[in-house]
């Protein structure tokens, strides 16, 4: 019952501080014989780079992984993968004012009043860079999963900035990767980017909805009660730094809903059951239908912003502090490839699950 | 890695199908010495009994609970408790077009493809009576939780039901238990009454949010990264029969407010740290602020309605069905004791795990 | 991380006390489609039942096993199975002494220091009650292994009671069934059943030793590094009452011979490997080798006798003891079934894992 | 339900290959707050170093361990430590033959016939490389068990070596570290260093049983049912490579007991209860007693030996192979400190639980 760890068989124990030496992920579970060398978890690390555009963080990490066990000749042996990213850029700063002060909105006061003590070193443990280690343990459930399910796609983007949404007409999957916001409508990518601007030159942040769609994903995943894989998802994506709220299909929209407007209908496709919809999300009961399984995700603006703010001291009088140090204006963006990382290594933790509990004992329809 | 169990320290594995002889909860790692007797369960029981009003299912179900082990002398021992609800009214009905069609927005279809086999008379473990057991360990948590935390307090009510929101400004706890919604605003009760009472006629349903707080929860509960507070009250929340959306305090909202919006600026009172406000809803890196902890939920509409709806059959014909028998038009009243239940479990959990990990190792601002 | 919970996917919780109203096994993960009635499961519970000759405790429990939850129609659905056997010897005695002095050698003294209280009617939770639990659940890990993997036996035998071992040169599967004892050597089981009388006539007791067998179970169950299959058979058994050792193959004897002696070599038969002999005990660095799999267990004579023991009261005053009441001279006899039982849930639970993460990527040598 | 994990609340998660980069723990659940550098670790891990005699194998490995995350200025911050080795003897040698050949008594047949493939060299994760991992995860836990339990002790040492057993009566802890055997005996090492320096000449090998004792450790650790105490040592030593026997105090000797011979009595001491003997080796129930917790188990002899052996090719030709290279003519002369380090794991794992679910609950005796 490991707190760093995620996933029932595809688990996923991630480590390290922000400016500690080193973070990862060891990874156990992972089935033997999938094809994997660092330069495909590098794709999907790069993404998440920081310093790539104005809109992130200035600071600068290569985030260079290696692959230190569990890969032998270029394919997984089914023992223990561990996947090791070194901090290279570890300003030497001061942080004696961090040291005595709380930030506001941070993990600095309860990880003290939890622990008694804290690395208050850029957020320690409770840094986002702690999903550097979730990204390379994602790439590695892509692979695994794109080996085991032929035509699955993970997509992330962003939907909504501040209270800039997209407008569903324009979206474009190919304008995702076209824009520093992951985002599916060049119009809406267009605001962004000014409204960003604006927000980053005065020094302030804000929040951000994600939406994390899988295709081809088959049937039957996901597993009563507490396992269903909503409610996996829902752990998963809430674990990310600054998420506040899952949605799953409708999501809270399903609250105002009556039920022939939320009816899914059924028929018969040529390869099995399609649906009239898709408010579910992709899933009934906590088990995946075959359509796409579609999570939302809202990020919280970083209260790391150049307005003073009221805080207390550790021996507890009141002050202010102003976050200074390299921010990202809209931590949302970053987290898009978080939430893809989550999404591949909850989808490969049910497949295996269901492949051991099940085998091939499941249902066909009309079969 | 027991997917019909949820907790770490504090287990509770449930069982039972709708029309099964019973079902009930086996719950492990229950704290020893703590006072608990069957009357104490059956009182929340007693809340989300059907039948109580003509907005609830009328299922007549007396949801007796037996404590059939891990107490002795009116003390729980520190061994595993179970608790048993037996089913009574099971109506034998005619389960044969329910056998070959699936409901559209149930769990059915889906359970068919994962197994190969369902249990489909009224729903089968999928359906919403696997909540009792919820219930009825909630209570156990409970009594533990204000035997070890003097003064915490956990309150359940609906916000929303279809697009009849709750006006905060009206908010008053003694109304809550003073209509069948469980709300805390006697006028959003009266609109409700009779928007449902119309929906119910029609032989429609619809969705609903619930809210969930915990108050005089101690600092310190929730564990990074992965089993933080929040992770797991959305994970709680989620596996809730026809929970779509999971928020922790602002949730969703935070999406659109700024940093400087957002920031619950810290001053320090009495007792240690207080706050100008609570958009995290209490909650900081995962980790509980000794604030409120606020969590709400979305519930779909029941997807059991009387229109008729597309669907197919186990062989693969299309065709049509409507859902007879008794149901709730607003599944979400039946929410709320047990997002209740949930708020206990996981905050005893959380408690157990904080003491034994940390113990008296936490640390005291300003002391 | 549910104490009194074992397995990883085929899970096991058991709950319940000598003398309360029920006992039994909620058992997640089981497969889905097996056949399983309340009878199959009571072939094996009526193996362990006591009162069957005068060489077992004269208590008399019919031992009568339901299936409460997880088949419907006469077949696994998946879901979770509760298994209840309800006590009904529960003579009314009086317990007044017992509650007031701990009796040597059993776990009175450390479950009140544990837990401050301690159900004290016959041993409570630490009854050897509870593994009639584990053979209701060892059935259906049975006939699931059964369905899963023809021709896979599962045979539990007595080679030694007292210091009266078997004589391997007169094996006789034939014979186990055909005496009081489990014993495969008929000569031995007269020697036992004279000597057994002479202890239980003198309220005396005596250990035994009872080896596990497991024919046609494929290569391949097990995985490093701390769920291999001996580690997890070693846990098993050692979890039984009364257990102080277990041995894998050689077992402890292994550490007078050298490697010439202890090594198995290996040879190519007609489906595969064949080896010169099993000193390993079907087991290579935790992996099945598809060899007999061989497991002994050693358990000391009960502390139930009638010599007076001198011992403590609560108040911790010196004093003594003669446990009275019904018991048996020799509880190894009755864990036999025990032993199987747990050797087929954890074969079961192995088969599922390796199924789950390895799938068909296993290897065939000369394929 | 990760694999390469152990531990329910304070986990540790080995990772690495024998001729790998690097090995080591990933730690999580460690309390907070303990003093823990660099050099308290080496410490242990010099102990289990090889090449420091004859009687090992001569790869020079420096073992030199790093803490990568999870401490902060001397202390445990209560999140995830990374302890990490360096492989950095990992002589270039032709693997052709292994990679061809299954060695007799190695994993290398069933690694294959699980996953498909393995890393050949020196063993990969099946190689007691692995270990060093453990050893350092191991001195972390007891710098936390030194910190939480004041004059609590943890020993190992050797009692037999092939069919060559210490005299109890000469048994002197302070002989222990003064041989290269971990001997009690004086006289025993002296025997043992003739009789390995013979076989080591004549390239054989031998088995050994390893005693691990714990002193001062509280009464109330383990928890029932499948969490106790012993069950959890058994799972923890039966895991070390090579070991196929685990006894809890009399062992399998305790077949051939009465139970009057068998009996601990119990007596009022100034502090709490004494015993009269330790049979039990000082747990009941599965709970600790108090009094010293012995646990014994048996090495087989690596099967690593200069005779040529019978064996198979990939491709399941028969043919012979001798293991070269370098090894350890006696392996259980190094799997004492891991002994060591295991018992420290498991019971700094069961003070962290017993805190958490009981906390101050227990019972005292006479209080």
């Amino acid at each position: 019952m490991s707190l760093n760890t995620f996933g029932h068989l595809f688990r996923v124990t991630t480590w390290g501080e922000s400016h500690g030496p080193a973070l990862g992920a060891t990874v156990d579970g992972c089935p033997p014989g999938i094809e994997i060398e660092e330069a495909q978890l590098q794709h999907w690390l790069d993404r998440r780079k920081p310093g790539q555009n104005k809109f992130t963080t200035q600071r600068r990490e290569p985030d260079a992984v290696r692959i230190l066990s569990g890969v032998f000749e270029g394919r997984t042996t089914g023992t223990s993968v561990q996947l090791m990213i070194e901090n290279t850029d570890q300003r030497s700063k001061d942080y004696s004012e961090i040291a005595q002060k709380f930030r506001p909105g941070h993990a600095d006061i309860t990880y003290f009043q939890k622990y008694g003590l804290r690395d208050y070193r850029g957020g320690g443990r409770s840094s986002a860079r702690e999903t550097a280690a979730r990204v390379a343990a994602g790439g590695l459930a892509r692979a695994a999963l794109t080996a085991l399910v032929p035509g699955i796609e993970i997509r992330g983007y962003m939907v909504q900035m501040g209270s800039h949404g997209v407008d569903r007409a324009r979206f474009d999957d190919a304008q995702i990767d076209a824009n520093p916001f992951w985002c599916p409508d060049p119009q809406a990518a267009e605001t962004w980017a000014d409204y960003l601007d604006g927000l980053r030159k005065s020094g302030e942040s804000v929040g951000a909805v994600i939406e994390v769609v899988a295709r081809n994903a088959p049937a039957g995943l996901g597993a009563p009660v507490y396992g269903k894989l909503d409610t996996d998802l829902a752990a998963a994506m809430m674990s990310i730094n600054a998420v506040k709220g899952v949605e799953i299909g409708e999501g809270m929209a399903s609250a105002a809903l009556t039920g022939s407007q939320n009816a899914d209908e059924i028929f018969m496709g040529e390869n099995g059951p399609v649906y009239s919809s898709n408010h579910a999300g992709g899933i009934l009961g906590g088990i995946s239908t075959g359509q796409e399984i579609v999570v939302r995700f809202a990020v919280k603006p970083t209260s790391s912003i150049l307005t003073p703010r009221k805080t207390i001291t550790l021996s507890g009088e009141e002050t202010e502090i102003v976050t200074k140090g390299r921010h990202d204006p809209c931590v949302g963006i970053r987290a898009v490839p978080v939430g893809e990382a989550m999404m591949a290594c909850v989808l490969l933790d049910h497949l295996l699950l269901h492949r051991g509990q099940v085998g091939d004992a499941g249902g066909r329809i009309g079969g």
